[in-house]
């Protein structure tokens, strides 16, 4: 049974580490801009952003709900029409669930989400994945989509833009093609993109494009966007019997709160941020490159187009097997160092995210590893 | 297309009314504690409440989300099992989506929101209503559940307690034996009731139990609980086959985020608060009276059992035909009194709560109304 102490606890919660420097990948695109935190204490009440709603969430116009998703978004996602979601999974079993009947295949990348397969079976659909490369590049190999997607005769096709685990960056604009080619719906799961880099969905020839507040737009969560072609409209947005202003794959409406404030207010930032793409990727380049300086090895594509990462970290994982911490001593030493974002246990191999911390933050944390590994030497 | 002043509105939204009395039927259960204003700023960022998952949202440690799904919110709802959502309407599709089947029936009350209509369509439900009584008290008829599940041999029975337009508490209790003596699983929609009055599963004897945390937990939203008897647990929080840590219906793992945070942070103030309903109640009931002395009538129960009512207004509506800014003379004037939650527009009827106001700000409520009524005679 809980105690006094345990409700004390929680009206009390704190996040220590907040100032710390921030590598772990799903926070590194969701750190809020100042404008978002100015809206999160302006819309933090519950149903917030409905004082002035007429019936219709994305209809709203004060906050200009209407305007962010009538325009704005299908503008920044090269899209025909957009709609609110509550992160990319939810936006997935939108598409999965009108898009296909149970019994359906889905065609997806072998680096898929797990929640893309959790979606699918929401949605009583077959996932059929198309192959990708062994270790260490693990690179879903675009053209066999076309083989699949022939044999299966899927109801739909998707591709994970990168991928969570090695931030491999594959080619969808070639699938795409091959979807056209073949007839059949696209969805692009851009979860990792879509606020990080330019993505247009009209771009890479695909009918659906989703993407995550709380993980690349500088979001509180839940919140998230699904852009799609125009002919999908009635098939997706479909109007419920019941009332013309609510579609039935929203439920009426989603991000009734708060996380949909943050999300437009961090907008213009993350519009403008994707234009300095390029310097990410040169930043995460440098990264990969002083990282296997130090004995460490990038699993996934080379050269990397992309700030997630994956390293294989042999000598944290030995020490580890000789320090009474075991597999904590990491997390513990990264932490006194003010570095923030590895798993506590994590030392075979480290998911790193270099997004949110600058050359100099980063150069930092290339000094705590060699540190780290020397101390224990 | 969007201009920059568009993009630059975005960067400053702001709500001009926070600091006014707030009536609207919406809001005034998710007014934040101030526990839940600091953990709001605490818990911003995308993604914060994952500082350190293990795989798993609900068993989360830090902060306590395993303590306060798997303990507190069992106790507080009478309920074996608990689970997050984000919202009534989001608990009520996983339920509707995982205990039936496309073709079944589920009963529902005359009152029932839109929402549950809509979650029934996309679930392929058929929506049979229990019949209510006429003008103006609209009571659903609880004994009339037994006839109907009885003709119709639904998967689901239901009932919304209370309805968010009347404020009508039905006796959900007796709904609960019919459907035991039927067999048949009970949901009860609690959106309006958990977190604002002592509400408990067992006791209801029904099955399932959802409530809002945006809109009577004193959360930022979307945010909600389901409530649930071991026995649905298989059902409704079956694993994925993909993962078992991973439920199908959450998708993975649901309010990832900041109203997790703010639901958290409240909890203790909210369990506290519905100790007190019968105070709520009596201010109700009085406001009530003070509407009807102005000569306004209250549609639904009488006497009122909840602090949401729905007043016809006809001397408001009356003065809307004479002046130059028609019904949104009624929305400026109460305005310009401090006073928030009457859609702009609305004169013929008033969609009120008074759970929120105090007694003192409820007569400043009701002397507003008595000076505009006075200023156009």
């Amino acid at each position: 049974m809980a105690q006094q102490a345990d409700f004390d606890k929680l009206a009390n919660l704190e996040r220590p580490h907040k100032s710390m420097i921030n590598i772990m990948p799903l926070q590194t695109g969701s750190i809020l801009t100042d404008a978002a935190r100015r809206a999160l204490v302006e819309f933090g009440d519950g149903y917030s952003v409905c004082d002035f709603c007429q019936g219709r969430l994305t209809g709203i116009a004060n906050p200009p709900v209407n305007k962010f998703v009538g325009e704005m978004l299908p503008e920044f996602l090269g899209c025909d029409e957009a709609t609110l979601t509550y992160g990319a999974r939810d936006g997935i079993f939108m598409v999965f669930h009108a898009m296909a009947k149970p019994g359906d295949v889905v065609v997806v990348d072998a680096n898929r989400h797990y929640s893309t397969a959790v979606a699918a079976e929401r949605a009583g659909l077959e996932v059929v994945a198309v192959p990708r490369s062994d270790y260490p590049e693990y690179v879903v190999d675009v053209e066999a989509y076309a083989a699949v997607v022939k044999e299966r005769k899927p109801a739909l096709i998707m591709v994970t833009y990168p991928d969570g685990k090695y931030g491999n960056v594959p080619d969808a604009a070639r699938i795409g093609e091959i979807a056209m080619e073949a007839g059949v719906p696209f969805l692009i799961n851009g979860a990792y993109a879509v606020g990080r880099m330019p993505v247009k969905m009209d771009a890479l020839h695909a009918d659906f494009l989703v993407g995550s507040g709380h993980k690349s737009m500088a979001s509180a969560g839940p919140s998230g966007v699904l852009g799609m072609k125009a002919k999908w409209h009635d098939v997706v947005l479909r109007p419920s019997v019941e009332s013309k202003k609510k579609e039935v794959e929203c439920l009426g409406c989603t991000v009734r709160g708060v996380p949909l404030a943050t999300l437009m207010a961090s907008f213009p930032e993350v519009r403008e941020r994707v234009n300095r793409w390029d310097e990410q990727v040169t930043k995460a380049q440098w990264f990969a490159t002083s990282m296997e300086e130090l004995g460490f090895s990038l699993i996934g594509e080379k050269p990397h187009k992309h700030d997630l990462m994956d390293f294989e970290t042999p000598a944290f994982y030995e020490i580890s097997q000789r320090v009474r911490e075991r597999g904590y001593f990491l997390y513990k030493e990264l932490k006194e160092r003010g570095i923030w974002g590895i798993q506590p246990g994590q030392t075979k191999a480290l998911k790193v995210s270099t997004f949110a911390a600058s050359q100099e933050e980063l150069g930092k944390v290339l000094t705590a590893f060699k540190e780290i590994i020397d101390k224990y030497r």
